[in-house]
């Protein structure tokens, strides 16, 4: 049995990924950009195996056994298979591949796994098929914005041109080391309803959204301009696009035909206390980004993190008063929010509206890790998960 | 002393006004159209008297006396006694005029009072000096959707297109009472706090909106569309195209930067009510739309308003379970919601979300009182809410 096991991170557009003009390929109606996040606080970590002895695919997520018969998955495993290196000696063609992946992060924390999990699935199959050359396009047909998962630091979906997807990829915008003061604080909202998938509300979006055809002239520009920004780390700038293209993305959204809500109240109160504070300070120095979800992902730098994080605690603090919210990742140390701050911001107190937050940085691509500790399945090639239970 | 007595109708637009090309003449970026809504449940009185004692001219609104001395007062004071009649004894360039404006509704309602106090006054006082012809240009200058409350029905607000503004008037497009099933359901909904005001609002969204051209694009077919579905009495089409035409008002909103927010997670409620509802009746019955504001207007035919009443009250009843929802306007006959129905709408019972609703028709445009016991002003022109305090 030959294993690989690897991890891969998390990524948060700051210009969104709205709509596929081929659902099949996955290739989307415009470009996107994202963050990488840091591995420590978020990722998926997956362990491919294949041996001659397995009868058929199997998969098991976060200790569940899944079916591997989605036309998604089919896609991932025939693409990979069809690169597969020829001085390598596993027979990618015909032998049964295991694989087990599991999150550090709750799946209800409604952060986006399946970019990391696709991400980490194509990485390490491309270690164990020994695949030469691109990949984020073979991730790209798991889940469109998992092609972004393949590199660290800042990185570029492009949408690309031809119509076989091969241009459509993921490159890297800065590395990982580049912008080393940029913290991003993930504000877990409490009300996790269910939302309208993003798959679905995509197809809709395209469908009969009126503005989404304006959206898609203006992209180009907002990306070449946040490019620029984030080489030059220039804060002002890219927080102010950062925020422009999480409302536009929404506003779309609300476009739709039914229309598609993410945000909510409490998503508004940050929104609120964001440029509440920013104008206090004179000074852009937050943005926020939202999902297909009402969590906030805020972007600051390092300096203004524990005021900010103080606040935060202010203004959106546990039921129970007098404890501070949970900070997952990086630790702040909090401050008593000074009376000005207190006094320029003008939006209610509202406890338990925040769940946690998760304190990270921007990160690295996928890792192999070499430690056959870190394998998650046994030497049957079932997960160590369901041994030990 | 000369006086006239007045009353002027609300009206809710379903093709929304969002953006002025000209902020004096108040010309719009786009057409709007808007049903008239019935004066019994909501509507401005207003009484204005000229007479040689006056010293200056003054106003009243609901009680209290305001200052005469904005821009917009002044451009329909000065274009309404450019228009005086020849054959009037009244001598309008040189008398002082005494205004007393009353609404019929709270302006907490958050209802557009503005448009039915400036249609009010304008109609006043083309009556008091005898202006001929068209008049709805002058109600603009004072808030541009007055001019739509200067005709009863549905009234569209044609742009125009000459720069002195003289072609952007209001047109009736069908009779009060061309289409007597509509009903109009206006949700007050309870949490009123201070929203960005439209004017404001609207000014930013043409500074910086990147999506308001294209919707500026899309409009006209609108207005061809529901003109067509009003005078057919089409309601499929017309609902659908007032539910897009909100959603897309608010998108474009969200557009904005900073991003305005006018729909609460209530309005949202609401909405996805409507649209549950619809899609268990499979047919379009209702629909909702939203001004600057949480509250929702919800347009449907008579044969399904205790049914959708009653469902409305279900989801959304008063704080004190076992009491009904305070019902303003047309009485409705409450009955029991089906299990069917309550089963199809997956939408979470929300307490005092909702403080009133008011039951309305399609209305009459404004209205001469002529009894003289309807006058606002006493002998000496002053106000006779006053005088029996």
């Amino acid at each position: 049995m030959k294993t690989v096991t690897c991890t891969a991170p998390v990524n948060i557009a700051v210009i969104k990924y709205w709509g596929k003009k081929d659902e099949d390929l996955i290739l989307p109606t415009n470009s996107s950009l994202s963050a990488t996040l840091g591995q420590d606080e978020l990722r998926a970590k997956t362990t491919v195996a294949v041996d001659s002895s397995f009868k058929e695919d199997k998969m098991w997520l976060n200790g569940k056994e899944e079916g591997v018969v989605s036309k998604r998955i089919q896609n991932v495993f025939r693409e990979t298979r069809k690169r597969k290196g020829n001085q390598d000696s596993v027979d990618g063609l015909n032998q049964k591949i295991h694989i087990c992946s599991e999150n550090n992060f709750p799946t209800a924390a409604g952060l986006a796994s399946s970019a990391a999990g696709y991400a980490c699935l194509v990485y390490s199959l491309s270690k164990l098929f020994n695949v030469q050359g691109e990949i984020s396009d073979i991730a790209r047909l798991g889940s469109g914005s998992a092609c972004r998962s393949i590199y660290g630091g800042f990185v570029e979906w492009q949408m690309g041109s031809l119509s076989d997807g091969s241009d459509s990829i993921a490159k890297q915008v800065t590395h990982d080391h580049h912008w080393p003061e940029m913290c991003i604080l993930v504000l877990v909202v409490s009300d996790q309803k269910k939302h309208t998938g993003s798959t679905q509300g995509m197809q809709i979006s395209v469908q009969n959204s009126t503005l989404l055809q304006k959206r898609i002239e203006i992209v180009p520009n907002r990306i070449k301009n946040i490019t620029k920004a984030i080489i030059d780390k220039d804060f002002v700038t890219f927080a102010e696009i950062t925020m422009k293209d999480s409302n536009q993305f929404h506003a779309i959204c609300l476009d739709t035909y039914p229309p598609i809500s993410y945000l909510t109240d409490v998503s508004r109160q940050i929104i609120s206390f964001v440029h509440q504070f920013n104008d206090h300070c004179q000074q852009t120095k937050v943005a926020y980004t939202f999902d297909a979800g009402p969590n906030a992902c805020l972007y600051l730098l390092e300096e203004d993190l524990p005021r900010v994080v103080s606040l935060v605690n202010h203004y959106f603090p546990p039921q129970n008063n007098g404890l501070t919210l949970t900070i997952q990742g990086r630790p702040v140390t909090l401050q008593t929010p000074t009376q000005e701050d207190k006094d320029a911001i003008n939006i209610p107190v509202s406890p338990n509206s925040i769940k946690y937050l998760i304190n990270t940085k921007i990160g690295k691509g996928p890792q192999v890790l070499s430690d056959p500790k870190e394998c998650l399945l046994n030497d049957d090639g079932l997960p160590k998960s369901l041994q030990s239970q």
